[in-house]
Protein backbone atom coordinates (compact mmCIF):
# COMPACT_ATOMS: atom_id res chain seq x y z
CA UNK A 1 0.00 0.00 0.00
CA UNK A 2 1.13 3.58 -0.90
CA UNK A 3 2.18 5.51 2.32
CA UNK A 4 0.83 9.04 1.66
CA UNK A 5 1.45 11.56 3.47
CA UNK A 6 -2.12 13.26 3.67
CA UNK A 7 -5.07 11.12 4.31
CA UNK A 8 -8.84 12.37 4.02
CA UNK A 9 -12.06 11.22 5.27
CA UNK A 10 -15.45 12.26 4.45
CA UNK A 11 -18.28 12.39 6.87
CA UNK A 12 -22.15 12.94 6.97
CA UNK A 13 -23.87 14.61 10.38
CA UNK A 14 -26.63 13.07 11.09
CA UNK A 15 -29.33 14.17 13.14
CA UNK A 16 -28.92 11.79 15.61
CA UNK A 17 -25.16 12.57 16.08
CA UNK A 18 -25.97 16.40 16.38
CA UNK A 19 -25.89 17.98 20.17
CA UNK A 20 -28.57 20.33 20.99
CA UNK A 21 -27.70 23.12 19.44
CA UNK A 22 -28.18 21.01 16.08
CA UNK A 23 -24.12 20.84 14.83
CA UNK A 24 -21.78 18.82 15.58
CA UNK A 25 -21.10 18.20 18.83
CA UNK A 26 -16.94 18.99 20.24
CA UNK A 27 -17.38 15.55 21.85
CA UNK A 28 -17.69 13.85 18.34
CA UNK A 29 -15.21 16.13 16.69
CA UNK A 30 -12.52 14.39 19.08
CA UNK A 31 -13.95 11.29 18.48
CA UNK A 32 -13.70 11.75 14.74
CA UNK A 33 -9.36 13.24 15.13
CA UNK A 34 -8.76 10.23 17.07
CA UNK A 35 -10.74 7.78 14.50
CA UNK A 36 -8.68 9.24 11.28
CA UNK A 37 -5.42 9.18 13.29
CA UNK A 38 -6.40 5.63 13.65
CA UNK A 39 -7.14 5.06 9.51
CA UNK A 40 -4.09 6.81 8.48
CA UNK A 41 -1.49 5.04 11.02
CA UNK A 42 -3.02 1.43 9.83
CA UNK A 43 -2.65 2.82 6.61
CA UNK A 44 1.17 3.76 7.30
CA UNK A 45 1.66 0.49 9.22
CA UNK A 46 1.95 2.19 12.36
CA UNK A 47 -1.34 1.48 13.73
CA UNK A 48 -2.92 -0.71 16.38
CA UNK A 49 -2.20 -4.02 15.42
CA UNK A 50 1.40 -2.83 14.71
CA UNK A 51 2.29 -1.33 18.03
CA UNK A 52 -0.07 -3.94 20.01
CA UNK A 53 2.58 -6.74 18.76
CA UNK A 54 5.11 -4.55 20.48
CA UNK A 55 3.19 -4.35 23.71
CA UNK A 56 2.93 -0.46 22.82
CA UNK A 57 -0.53 1.59 22.05
CA UNK A 58 -0.83 4.80 20.66
CA UNK A 59 -2.35 7.54 23.17
CA UNK A 60 -3.42 10.97 22.63
CA UNK A 61 -1.08 13.51 25.06
CA UNK A 62 -2.55 16.85 24.03
CA UNK A 63 -5.44 18.54 21.38
CA UNK A 64 -5.88 21.81 20.32
CA UNK A 65 -9.06 22.34 18.27
CA UNK A 66 -10.14 25.60 16.91
CA UNK A 67 -13.15 26.15 14.98
CA UNK A 68 -14.69 28.66 12.92
CA UNK A 69 -18.06 27.24 12.44
CA UNK A 70 -19.30 23.45 13.52
CA UNK A 71 -20.81 21.27 10.79
CA UNK A 72 -24.75 21.30 10.82
CA UNK A 73 -27.47 18.36 10.56
CA UNK A 74 -27.35 16.16 6.78
CA UNK A 75 -23.75 18.26 6.51
CA UNK A 76 -20.66 16.56 4.71
CA UNK A 77 -17.82 17.34 5.72
CA UNK A 78 -14.30 16.00 5.83
CA UNK A 79 -11.21 15.78 8.08
CA UNK A 80 -8.07 15.51 6.41
CA UNK A 81 -4.73 14.53 8.93
CA UNK A 82 -0.87 14.30 8.18
CA UNK A 83 2.16 14.24 10.50
CA UNK A 84 4.16 17.20 10.86
CA UNK A 85 6.65 15.83 12.95
CA UNK A 86 7.70 12.79 15.72
CA UNK A 87 10.82 12.26 17.24
CA UNK A 88 11.04 8.93 19.70
CA UNK A 89 8.53 9.98 22.24
CA UNK A 90 5.83 12.12 20.41
CA UNK A 91 4.22 11.99 17.41
CA UNK A 92 2.53 15.50 16.17
CA UNK A 93 -0.44 15.20 14.16
CA UNK A 94 -2.64 18.13 12.31
CA UNK A 95 -5.78 18.23 10.84
CA UNK A 96 -7.99 20.02 8.32
CA UNK A 97 -11.46 20.21 8.94
CA UNK A 98 -13.58 21.19 5.78
CA UNK A 99 -17.59 21.72 5.15
CA UNK A 100 -19.65 20.96 2.34
CA UNK A 101 -18.92 24.02 0.89
CA UNK A 102 -15.35 23.11 0.59
CA UNK A 103 -14.32 25.70 2.93
CA UNK A 104 -11.73 24.70 5.58
CA UNK A 105 -14.03 25.62 9.21
CA UNK A 106 -11.59 24.35 11.44
CA UNK A 107 -7.92 23.13 12.24
CA UNK A 108 -6.92 20.53 15.18
CA UNK A 109 -3.11 20.45 16.24
CA UNK A 110 -2.45 16.70 18.36
CA UNK A 111 0.01 15.20 20.32
CA UNK A 112 0.44 11.79 20.22
CA UNK A 113 3.12 9.58 22.47
CA UNK A 114 3.14 5.73 22.66
CA UNK A 115 2.83 3.52 26.07
CA UNK A 116 4.01 0.50 26.95
CA UNK A 117 0.81 -0.91 27.98
CA UNK A 118 1.90 -3.66 30.52
CA UNK A 119 4.37 -0.99 32.03
CA UNK A 120 1.98 2.05 31.75
CA UNK A 121 5.13 4.45 30.94
CA UNK A 122 5.92 5.69 27.92
CA UNK A 123 7.45 3.48 24.92
CA UNK A 124 10.14 4.32 22.45
CA UNK A 125 9.08 4.95 18.45
CA UNK A 126 12.72 4.41 17.46
CA UNK A 127 12.36 0.36 16.91
CA UNK A 128 9.78 1.83 14.02
CA UNK A 129 10.45 2.08 10.73
CA UNK A 130 11.62 5.90 10.36
CA UNK A 131 9.87 5.62 6.46
CA UNK A 132 7.05 4.87 7.62
CA UNK A 133 6.33 8.53 8.80
CA UNK A 134 6.17 10.40 6.17
CA UNK A 135 5.78 14.06 6.74
CA UNK A 136 4.03 16.97 5.38
CA UNK A 137 4.69 20.33 4.60
CA UNK A 138 1.25 21.66 4.90
CA UNK A 139 0.85 24.44 7.75
CA UNK A 140 -1.49 24.17 10.65
CA UNK A 141 -2.66 27.52 11.56
CA UNK A 142 -3.30 26.14 15.06
CA UNK A 143 -0.23 27.06 18.10
CA UNK A 144 1.14 24.64 20.35
CA UNK A 145 -0.57 23.25 23.14
CA UNK A 146 0.31 25.45 25.88
CA UNK A 147 0.26 23.90 29.65
CA UNK A 148 -2.69 25.54 31.51
CA UNK A 149 -1.38 27.50 34.67
CA UNK A 150 -2.34 25.86 38.34
CA UNK A 151 -6.04 27.40 39.05
CA UNK A 152 -7.05 30.08 41.16
CA UNK A 153 -8.04 28.91 45.07
CA UNK A 154 -11.88 29.99 44.38
CA UNK A 155 -12.29 28.27 41.31
CA UNK A 156 -15.58 26.18 41.61
CA UNK A 157 -15.06 22.28 42.46
CA UNK A 158 -17.18 18.54 41.55
CA UNK A 159 -16.93 15.25 42.40
CA UNK A 160 -16.88 12.41 39.69
CA UNK A 161 -16.28 8.70 39.82
CA UNK A 162 -15.54 7.21 36.49
CA UNK A 163 -17.97 4.34 35.75
CA UNK A 164 -17.58 0.90 32.56
CA UNK A 165 -18.80 3.59 29.36
CA UNK A 166 -15.75 5.55 30.68
CA UNK A 167 -13.11 3.38 29.85
CA UNK A 168 -11.23 2.10 26.55
CA UNK A 169 -9.76 -0.63 25.18
CA UNK A 170 -6.89 0.52 27.13
CA UNK A 171 -8.20 0.14 29.75
CA UNK A 172 -7.79 3.89 31.14
CA UNK A 173 -10.62 6.73 30.58
CA UNK A 174 -11.30 7.26 27.09
CA UNK A 175 -9.93 10.79 26.14
CA UNK A 176 -13.66 12.17 25.09
CA UNK A 177 -15.25 11.40 28.55
CA UNK A 178 -12.88 13.72 30.20
CA UNK A 179 -14.27 16.36 27.63
CA UNK A 180 -17.85 15.46 28.09
CA UNK A 181 -17.27 15.43 32.10
CA UNK A 182 -16.12 19.11 31.44
CA UNK A 183 -18.48 20.16 29.16
CA UNK A 184 -21.04 18.84 31.47
CA UNK A 185 -20.32 21.69 34.03
CA UNK A 186 -22.32 24.63 32.29
CA UNK A 187 -25.62 24.87 31.78
CA UNK A 188 -27.78 24.78 28.43
CA UNK A 189 -28.61 28.58 28.19
CA UNK A 190 -24.64 28.47 28.31
CA UNK A 191 -24.29 26.37 25.43
CA UNK A 192 -27.71 28.49 23.94
CA UNK A 193 -25.52 31.71 23.97
CA UNK A 194 -22.21 30.87 23.64
CA UNK A 195 -19.60 28.35 21.01
CA UNK A 196 -16.49 27.43 21.60
CA UNK A 197 -13.88 28.63 19.63
CA UNK A 198 -11.08 27.28 20.94
CA UNK A 199 -10.19 24.72 23.11
CA UNK A 200 -7.15 23.45 24.22
CA UNK A 201 -6.93 19.58 26.32
CA UNK A 202 -3.77 18.41 27.90
CA UNK A 203 -3.49 14.69 29.63
CA UNK A 204 -0.77 14.84 32.29
CA UNK A 205 -2.16 11.28 33.58
CA UNK A 206 -3.98 8.30 33.42
CA UNK A 207 -7.42 7.59 35.45
CA UNK A 208 -8.86 4.03 35.77
CA UNK A 209 -12.09 3.00 36.61
CA UNK A 210 -13.57 3.38 39.83
CA UNK A 211 -11.78 6.32 40.69
CA UNK A 212 -13.08 9.37 41.78
CA UNK A 213 -11.73 12.67 40.19
CA UNK A 214 -12.30 16.43 41.27
CA UNK A 215 -13.35 18.94 38.70
CA UNK A 216 -12.50 22.47 38.94
CA UNK A 217 -13.10 25.30 36.77
CA UNK A 218 -12.53 29.03 36.77
CA UNK A 219 -13.89 31.46 34.27
CA UNK A 220 -12.78 34.89 33.57
CA UNK A 221 -14.02 36.93 30.85
CA UNK A 222 -14.18 34.39 27.65
CA UNK A 223 -11.42 31.93 28.80
CA UNK A 224 -12.52 29.15 31.02
CA UNK A 225 -9.25 27.14 32.86
CA UNK A 226 -10.75 23.56 33.94
CA UNK A 227 -8.67 20.88 35.78
CA UNK A 228 -9.39 17.26 36.29
CA UNK A 229 -7.42 16.18 39.17
CA UNK A 230 -7.11 13.28 41.63
CA UNK A 231 -5.64 13.00 44.88
CA UNK A 232 -4.71 16.53 44.50
CA UNK A 233 -2.75 15.88 41.29
CA UNK A 234 -3.73 17.17 37.98
CA UNK A 235 -4.63 14.62 35.85
CA UNK A 236 -6.06 16.51 32.75
CA UNK A 237 -5.94 20.32 31.75
CA UNK A 238 -8.35 22.21 29.46
CA UNK A 239 -8.62 25.77 28.67
CA UNK A 240 -11.90 27.09 26.42
CA UNK A 241 -12.37 30.30 24.94
CA UNK A 242 -15.61 31.05 24.18
CA UNK A 243 -17.40 33.03 21.66
CA UNK A 244 -21.34 34.59 21.67
CA UNK A 245 -23.25 32.17 19.45
CA UNK A 246 -24.87 33.83 16.46
CA UNK A 247 -28.80 33.07 16.48
CA UNK A 248 -29.85 32.64 13.49
CA UNK A 249 -32.77 35.08 12.13
CA UNK B 1 -32.68 8.08 -6.40
CA UNK B 2 -34.52 4.97 -6.04
CA UNK B 3 -35.61 3.55 -3.39
CA UNK B 4 -34.11 0.49 -2.38
CA UNK B 5 -36.15 -2.11 0.30
CA UNK B 6 -32.78 -2.66 1.94
CA UNK B 7 -30.30 -0.73 2.80
CA UNK B 8 -26.45 -1.62 4.55
CA UNK B 9 -23.81 0.37 5.78
CA UNK B 10 -20.07 -0.88 6.54
CA UNK B 11 -17.79 0.21 9.12
CA UNK B 12 -14.75 -0.46 10.88
CA UNK B 13 -13.99 -0.81 14.10
CA UNK B 14 -10.77 1.72 15.02
CA UNK B 15 -8.71 0.84 18.43
CA UNK B 16 -10.42 4.03 19.94
CA UNK B 17 -13.75 3.05 19.27
CA UNK B 18 -13.77 -0.34 21.41
CA UNK B 19 -14.91 -0.93 25.07
CA UNK B 20 -12.58 -1.84 27.68
CA UNK B 21 -12.86 -5.86 26.44
CA UNK B 22 -11.90 -4.78 23.24
CA UNK B 23 -15.12 -5.17 21.21
CA UNK B 24 -17.79 -3.52 19.88
CA UNK B 25 -19.30 -1.44 23.07
CA UNK B 26 -23.53 -1.68 22.70
CA UNK B 27 -23.35 2.28 23.03
CA UNK B 28 -21.72 2.27 19.41
CA UNK B 29 -23.95 -0.40 18.14
CA UNK B 30 -27.14 1.57 19.50
CA UNK B 31 -25.49 5.01 18.12
CA UNK B 32 -25.04 2.81 14.68
CA UNK B 33 -28.32 1.47 14.74
CA UNK B 34 -29.57 5.01 14.70
CA UNK B 35 -27.30 6.30 12.49
CA UNK B 36 -27.70 3.68 9.63
CA UNK B 37 -31.94 3.96 9.97
CA UNK B 38 -31.50 7.94 9.77
CA UNK B 39 -29.12 7.07 6.60
CA UNK B 40 -31.74 4.65 5.21
CA UNK B 41 -34.59 6.95 6.22
CA UNK B 42 -33.01 9.87 4.47
CA UNK B 43 -32.36 7.40 1.39
CA UNK B 44 -36.18 7.54 1.01
CA UNK B 45 -37.09 11.07 1.73
CA UNK B 46 -38.57 10.42 4.62
CA UNK B 47 -36.10 11.62 6.85
CA UNK B 48 -34.93 14.17 9.14
CA UNK B 49 -35.41 16.60 6.70
CA UNK B 50 -38.30 15.87 5.30
CA UNK B 51 -39.85 15.61 8.49
CA UNK B 52 -38.92 18.53 10.06
CA UNK B 53 -40.15 20.70 7.52
CA UNK B 54 -43.12 19.39 8.58
CA UNK B 55 -42.47 20.12 12.60
CA UNK B 56 -42.01 15.92 13.13
CA UNK B 57 -38.78 14.11 14.12
CA UNK B 58 -38.28 10.23 14.12
CA UNK B 59 -37.83 9.23 17.73
CA UNK B 60 -36.39 5.58 18.90
CA UNK B 61 -39.38 3.82 20.94
CA UNK B 62 -37.86 0.54 21.26
CA UNK B 63 -35.10 -1.68 20.45
CA UNK B 64 -34.47 -5.16 20.74
CA UNK B 65 -30.74 -6.47 20.58
CA UNK B 66 -29.35 -10.08 20.21
CA UNK B 67 -26.06 -10.69 19.51
CA UNK B 68 -23.50 -14.38 19.28
CA UNK B 69 -20.65 -11.69 19.40
CA UNK B 70 -19.76 -8.03 19.02
CA UNK B 71 -16.78 -6.91 16.23
CA UNK B 72 -13.54 -6.87 17.78
CA UNK B 73 -10.81 -4.34 16.94
CA UNK B 74 -9.49 -3.87 13.14
CA UNK B 75 -12.86 -5.37 12.32
CA UNK B 76 -14.61 -4.64 9.45
CA UNK B 77 -18.54 -4.93 9.57
CA UNK B 78 -21.76 -4.02 8.13
CA UNK B 79 -25.33 -2.98 9.55
CA UNK B 80 -28.36 -3.86 6.89
CA UNK B 81 -31.44 -2.41 7.81
CA UNK B 82 -34.85 -2.85 6.60
CA UNK B 83 -38.52 -1.59 7.16
CA UNK B 84 -40.72 -4.14 8.17
CA UNK B 85 -44.37 -2.92 8.56
CA UNK B 86 -45.60 0.52 9.79
CA UNK B 87 -48.70 2.36 10.33
CA UNK B 88 -49.93 5.88 10.76
CA UNK B 89 -48.24 5.89 14.40
CA UNK B 90 -45.06 3.60 14.59
CA UNK B 91 -42.22 2.11 11.71
CA UNK B 92 -41.10 -1.15 12.54
CA UNK B 93 -37.29 -1.06 11.14
CA UNK B 94 -34.83 -3.89 11.72
CA UNK B 95 -31.18 -4.49 11.22
CA UNK B 96 -28.83 -7.44 10.64
CA UNK B 97 -24.78 -7.18 11.89
CA UNK B 98 -22.47 -9.26 9.54
CA UNK B 99 -18.74 -9.90 10.85
CA UNK B 100 -15.83 -9.70 8.84
CA UNK B 101 -15.90 -12.94 7.93
CA UNK B 102 -19.72 -12.64 6.31
CA UNK B 103 -21.18 -14.16 9.32
CA UNK B 104 -24.55 -12.24 10.55
CA UNK B 105 -23.33 -11.90 14.22
CA UNK B 106 -26.50 -10.15 15.74
CA UNK B 107 -30.07 -9.20 14.77
CA UNK B 108 -31.61 -5.56 15.75
CA UNK B 109 -35.41 -4.90 16.25
CA UNK B 110 -36.18 -1.48 16.40
CA UNK B 111 -39.50 0.49 16.49
CA UNK B 112 -39.71 4.15 15.68
CA UNK B 113 -42.28 7.13 16.10
CA UNK B 114 -42.76 10.93 14.94
CA UNK B 115 -43.03 13.04 17.26
CA UNK B 116 -44.66 16.86 16.83
CA UNK B 117 -41.80 18.89 17.90
CA UNK B 118 -43.46 21.76 19.16
CA UNK B 119 -46.24 20.16 20.90
CA UNK B 120 -44.46 16.92 21.92
CA UNK B 121 -46.85 14.62 21.24
CA UNK B 122 -46.99 11.95 18.96
CA UNK B 123 -47.35 12.90 14.99
CA UNK B 124 -49.37 11.47 12.28
CA UNK B 125 -47.28 9.57 9.35
CA UNK B 126 -50.58 9.38 6.94
CA UNK B 127 -49.56 12.88 5.50
CA UNK B 128 -46.39 11.39 4.23
CA UNK B 129 -46.62 9.30 1.48
CA UNK B 130 -47.03 5.82 1.64
CA UNK B 131 -45.37 4.42 -1.10
CA UNK B 132 -41.82 5.84 0.42
CA UNK B 133 -42.29 3.23 3.02
CA UNK B 134 -41.06 0.13 0.81
CA UNK B 135 -41.30 -3.03 2.78
CA UNK B 136 -38.79 -6.17 3.14
CA UNK B 137 -39.70 -9.62 3.26
CA UNK B 138 -36.98 -10.81 5.23
CA UNK B 139 -37.33 -11.83 8.19
CA UNK B 140 -35.82 -11.10 11.81
CA UNK B 141 -35.29 -13.65 14.32
CA UNK B 142 -35.65 -11.42 17.16
CA UNK B 143 -39.21 -10.88 18.94
CA UNK B 144 -40.77 -8.07 19.57
CA UNK B 145 -39.51 -5.69 22.58
CA UNK B 146 -41.69 -7.10 25.51
CA UNK B 147 -43.08 -4.57 28.18
CA UNK B 148 -41.12 -4.82 31.55
CA UNK B 149 -42.96 -5.93 34.52
CA UNK B 150 -42.62 -3.42 37.55
CA UNK B 151 -39.95 -4.11 39.61
CA UNK B 152 -39.42 -5.39 42.61
CA UNK B 153 -39.40 -3.24 45.77
CA UNK B 154 -35.70 -4.52 46.90
CA UNK B 155 -34.07 -3.32 43.17
CA UNK B 156 -31.29 -0.98 43.95
CA UNK B 157 -31.50 2.32 43.26
CA UNK B 158 -29.55 5.39 42.50
CA UNK B 159 -30.27 9.00 41.16
CA UNK B 160 -28.83 11.04 37.85
CA UNK B 161 -28.85 14.07 36.59
CA UNK B 162 -28.97 14.73 33.39
CA UNK B 163 -26.18 17.39 32.00
CA UNK B 164 -25.20 19.01 28.59
CA UNK B 165 -23.89 16.13 26.71
CA UNK B 166 -26.64 14.05 27.34
CA UNK B 167 -28.87 15.70 25.39
CA UNK B 168 -29.56 15.62 21.62
CA UNK B 169 -30.59 17.86 18.49
CA UNK B 170 -34.47 16.73 19.99
CA UNK B 171 -33.42 18.99 23.17
CA UNK B 172 -34.21 15.68 24.93
CA UNK B 173 -31.81 12.87 26.59
CA UNK B 174 -30.23 10.89 24.19
CA UNK B 175 -31.07 7.39 23.13
CA UNK B 176 -27.51 6.30 23.94
CA UNK B 177 -27.13 7.86 27.15
CA UNK B 178 -30.09 6.27 28.87
CA UNK B 179 -28.34 3.26 28.11
CA UNK B 180 -24.78 4.35 29.67
CA UNK B 181 -26.45 5.17 32.73
CA UNK B 182 -27.72 1.85 32.99
CA UNK B 183 -24.94 -0.08 32.23
CA UNK B 184 -22.49 1.88 34.07
CA UNK B 185 -24.44 0.38 37.31
CA UNK B 186 -21.97 -2.70 37.15
CA UNK B 187 -18.31 -2.94 37.48
CA UNK B 188 -15.29 -3.80 35.44
CA UNK B 189 -15.34 -7.19 36.75
CA UNK B 190 -18.90 -8.49 36.35
CA UNK B 191 -18.33 -7.18 32.24
CA UNK B 192 -14.95 -8.68 32.14
CA UNK B 193 -16.70 -11.87 33.27
CA UNK B 194 -19.89 -11.42 31.28
CA UNK B 195 -21.20 -10.40 28.04
CA UNK B 196 -24.73 -9.35 26.69
CA UNK B 197 -26.38 -11.78 24.89
CA UNK B 198 -30.10 -9.41 24.62
CA UNK B 199 -31.03 -6.50 25.58
CA UNK B 200 -34.92 -5.02 25.40
CA UNK B 201 -34.94 -1.18 26.03
CA UNK B 202 -38.23 0.74 26.28
CA UNK B 203 -38.58 4.67 25.85
CA UNK B 204 -41.97 5.61 27.52
CA UNK B 205 -41.35 8.82 28.09
CA UNK B 206 -38.69 12.01 27.28
CA UNK B 207 -35.98 13.53 29.75
CA UNK B 208 -34.65 16.89 29.76
CA UNK B 209 -31.33 19.33 30.61
CA UNK B 210 -31.42 19.22 34.36
CA UNK B 211 -33.77 16.93 35.60
CA UNK B 212 -33.36 14.00 38.30
CA UNK B 213 -34.04 10.48 37.88
CA UNK B 214 -33.85 7.54 39.53
CA UNK B 215 -32.00 3.86 38.43
CA UNK B 216 -33.39 0.97 39.76
CA UNK B 217 -31.76 -2.51 39.15
CA UNK B 218 -33.03 -5.77 40.28
CA UNK B 219 -31.20 -9.08 38.81
CA UNK B 220 -32.17 -12.48 39.20
CA UNK B 221 -29.85 -15.18 37.95
CA UNK B 222 -28.55 -14.09 34.41
CA UNK B 223 -31.56 -11.16 33.88
CA UNK B 224 -30.95 -7.62 34.82
CA UNK B 225 -34.51 -5.19 34.74
CA UNK B 226 -33.91 -1.61 35.67
CA UNK B 227 -35.87 0.88 35.11
CA UNK B 228 -35.09 5.14 35.01
CA UNK B 229 -38.25 6.71 36.70
CA UNK B 230 -38.50 10.48 37.43
CA UNK B 231 -40.89 11.54 40.11
CA UNK B 232 -41.57 7.54 40.43
CA UNK B 233 -42.81 7.63 36.70
CA UNK B 234 -41.20 4.99 34.63
CA UNK B 235 -39.21 7.28 32.05
CA UNK B 236 -37.11 3.94 30.18
CA UNK B 237 -37.48 0.30 30.72
CA UNK B 238 -34.21 -1.98 30.22
CA UNK B 239 -34.12 -5.72 30.42
CA UNK B 240 -30.33 -7.49 29.85
CA UNK B 241 -29.66 -10.92 29.45
CA UNK B 242 -26.03 -11.57 29.89
CA UNK B 243 -23.99 -14.59 29.08
CA UNK B 244 -20.61 -15.95 30.67
CA UNK B 245 -17.63 -14.04 28.94
CA UNK B 246 -15.80 -16.82 26.81
CA UNK B 247 -12.18 -15.81 27.76
CA UNK B 248 -9.81 -16.19 24.90
CA UNK B 249 -6.63 -18.94 25.94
Amino acid sequence: MEKKAEYTHSFYLTAGEAGAQSTMPLTLLVQRVIEVATEHANALNIGYATLASHGVAWVLSKISVEMQRYPAINEQYSLTTWIESYNRRFCDRCFALTGSDGVTIGHIRTVWTAIDVRRRCMADLTEFERDTFPLSERPCPVEKTPRLPALPDNASAQQYTFRYCDIDFNRHVNSVRYLAMVLNHWTMDHFDNNTIRHIDICYHRECYFGETVQLRVATRDRVSDCEIARDGTRAVGVRIIWAPRVQKC
